[in-house]
């Protein structure tokens, strides 16, 4: 049978998964559903995700596309991959797609949110999808210096190290701020772009809690920008409160 | 130094712990909370809880009481517990209580909610805070059921077998419904009494579930109610769904 393409979505808790990608030791994303779909396939099968999200990093709707020959219904799948996964990975949609649809060449923007605690103590149901920043922070220069990202920039000074990417101009569409950093209602800033460079939020984020407490002023954030040099900008952020939002794709690629 | 009480607030995932009450193995919050407040007492503690959650049932707002020597401002104690316990445990609130505050027996009342999520599949991020009810059930029965619970009733029928309680009458105050049971938004129900014997509230939800799956009638939950016969309820829903949300003492208990 000739092989048809599925686009899936997914949700995962990041929580002690080695991240997206399929690793020579833990457990990924990947791994986890190549493994599930290969006993529907009756033979090996490869799954692309649209983002490499790190270890520890979640995910509301990342997406993914397969190819299989396999004639059951989209449903039937997802209802038996449900079936088999862990409690932490599951596919919240399926449907069929055009052939050769590819979840990361055909995307065409992401959404990223990161959650933040800024209060004394994390909530224990927000400990493990939060960053905890107990310090006192100045939100407004933390806006501020997040307004100066937006728009068509080379990201360079926020790309992790050892990447083997080397085009590293992208468009940040928007950073919007919502919650509040308590113990159960967060901070979240979220940040839609054309594309993401590795740990390019992390990074973003990092820098950010910087200003917020005060190591440089909002109007560093254009000159850290302009030096394209990573060990100007600040720390990373950890993992955790890290979240896959939404990735978007043409309408025709559907 | 004359022993003072202190009021505190507390927080937790009950996920992998054994439950409120220590027992010689597994991890409790009691002895948690003992163990990290002999600490600053310089020696033994007793902490009384307003509630014996069960194995694996969860606190948005468990309340404790302990009598303590030292003279540490509240604020103090609660940055020293949260420092040291476990991120699944936090103290939400502290503050002086008058001598002889007894978190338990002060209580004239208590508010759980339990989360059901009626979908084909359980969000990662609720897979650990709610019971997944994939069939098809009849909300409507089982508001029509529920209803019947509300008031001054014998709810010997909903008690736990081997509790020691004897006296179970208990006043219902209110039973109700919120949220839609959707993967990432679990169906609500949220009870509030005068106080709560074993298991009642997880007894209670396994009844209206059965009612849900038309094992009986909505009118049934009266008889049921009135037999005083824990063998002619329901199924016990699983603890992962169960919240203590509040505890109510008379203004002029603290």
């Amino acid at each position: 049978m000739a092989p048809r393409t599925l686009k899936l979505t997914l949700a995962y808790d990041g929580t002690g998964l080695v991240g997206w990608q399929r690793q020579p030791a833990g457990i990924s994303v990947q791994a986890l559903l190549e493994d599930a779909l290969a006993a529907f396939e009756g033979g090996p099968v490869i799954v692309h995700g649209a983002g490499r999200t790190d270890a520890g990093v979640h995910a509301l709707a990342q997406v993914a596309s397969v190819a299989l020959t396999v004639a059951h219904e989209p449903h039937a799948i997802q209802r038996g991959l449900n079936a088999v996964l862990p409690a932490a990975v599951r596919v919240t949609a399926i449907e069929d797609a055009p052939p050769g649809f590819h979840a990361r060449f055909a995307a065409i923007g992401k959404v990223y949110e990161y959650r933040l605690v800024t209060a004394p103590f994390v909530s224990p149901f927000h400990a493990r999808y939060a960053w905890h920043v107990p310090q006192r922070i100045d939100l407004a220069a933390m806006r501020e210096a997040g307004a100066a990202l937006i728009g068509r920039h080379d990201f360079a000074a926020f790309q992790g190290t050892g990447s083997a990417i080397v085009e590293t101009v992208r468009t940040l569409d928007s950073l919007e701020w919502t919650g509040g950093g308590g113990p159960d209602r967060p901070l979240i800033v979220t940040l839609a772009a054309d594309g993401f460079l590795r740990h390019m939020v992390r990074n973003i984020v990092g820098t950010l809690v910087d200003v917020g407490m005060r190591r440089w002023a909002p109007g560093a954030m254009a000159a850290i920008l302009a030096s394209r040099d990573r060990a100007r900008a600040g720390r990373t952020a950890p993992p955790q409160g890290l979240f896959l939002v939404a990735v978007r794709y043409r309408e025709d690629a559907l």
